[in-house]
């Protein structure tokens, strides 16, 4: 049986290895590749090499960054009084899409999971504890998916600061926006029952 | 707003230019490769610019390969009196996936689409005149798919050969195994009604 060219097949392993990505979807990658021109190829290929290179850790709050801080750590003009405690730096991006937080961030990489034999030290919560010692922080909110390992390290978070003057609070978690009722499931609706907001006048 | 680091930025710019990936996709494939080790991102980068380097068109076929000619064509087992004629060389592969198929194929690399304006002339048709004359052909197939373009294609190419000794027949169209006839369309069922085959004994 042919096959393709070793070229083209070593390719295709490579697609594959990325994640959700089978057999077809590998191979309708590597034939969109082919009708790259060199410039794109050769810019594809170095810019897998440099994100391996150059992408680090900020030594402050654990988001990705090509310098020792992060573009949020080094940006004066933010509220150094809040911190959003966040799984992954992907969801830093997603709260800066927003527009409208201006606190700085700590990224756990990763949540707490017994289960699974994730402990506290296995993620980036021991230096939130050091933050917040070194600088003049006011309120950390903890803004994870409402998970049981989610709420794990909520919980823990919130143990950990229960007797200093820090305020630890969570994101709400209830209906999202454009939603027919009929598809939450019955858990969320539970949450968005019990944290009802007042909206009459006071009596 | 706070953005990503330029060379993840670069990555996920770069992933999404392929087929049927869009920004959530990239970002998910971009933050696979950090996890991968500095070897396997080396590799993929290099198999990018092999494949944009080593691979070509068979001087023959027009199948994909790192030599002048293809595997196939250089596999001197193979029926030469056959030619299954393909859209592209992933449909070579598809049928050598049968296992079943011997004989040799030739690769248009498009199908005749006049309302796209792709005539006769701009995709691999002459070579498949020419492989004619020169060798011993007896049978042409045509296993392109059943749209307009592939049956114009097929028409052209039954024409081109109207007058010589050589058969052209094309794959059979009708209903594919393990569906449902519900979902099948009424064309497709026309063609399979039209295509039936005597299954009773000879009267």
């Amino acid at each position: 049986m042919a096959t393709y060219p070793k070229s083209l097949k070593d390719l295709i392993e490579c697609f594959k290895k990325l994640p959700s990505i089978g057999e077809k979807s590998a191979e309708r990658m590597a034939f969109a590749t082919m009708n790259m021109d060199e410039g794109e190829i050769e810019f594809f290929a170095q810019s897998l090499l440099n994100v391996k290179n150059n992408i680090k850790k900020c030594q402050k709050c654990g988001n990705l960054t090509e310098a020792e801080y992060c573009e949020i750590c080094n940006d004066n003009s933010r509220n150094s009084q809040i911190l959003c405690v966040v799984e992954s730096s992907k969801n830093v991006i997603l709260f800066e899409k927003i527009g409208s937080y201006t606190g700085r961030y700590h990224v756990l990489d990763g949540l707490i999971s017994p289960l699974d034999g994730i402990t506290p030290n296995d993620i980036n919560i021991k230096k939130l504890y050091e933050r917040v010692e070194k600088e003049e922080i006011k309120e950390i909110i903890v803004a994870v998916k409402p998970s049981i390992e989610g709420e794990t390290t909520a919980l823990y978070i919130s143990k950990m600061f229960e007797n200093s003057p820090i305020l630890v609070s969570k994101i709400a978690h209830g209906v999202p926006l454009g939603t027919d009722m009929e598809y939450i499931d019955s858990l969320t609706l539970e949450m968005a029952l019990e944290d009802r907001k007042k909206i009459s006048e006071e009596k």
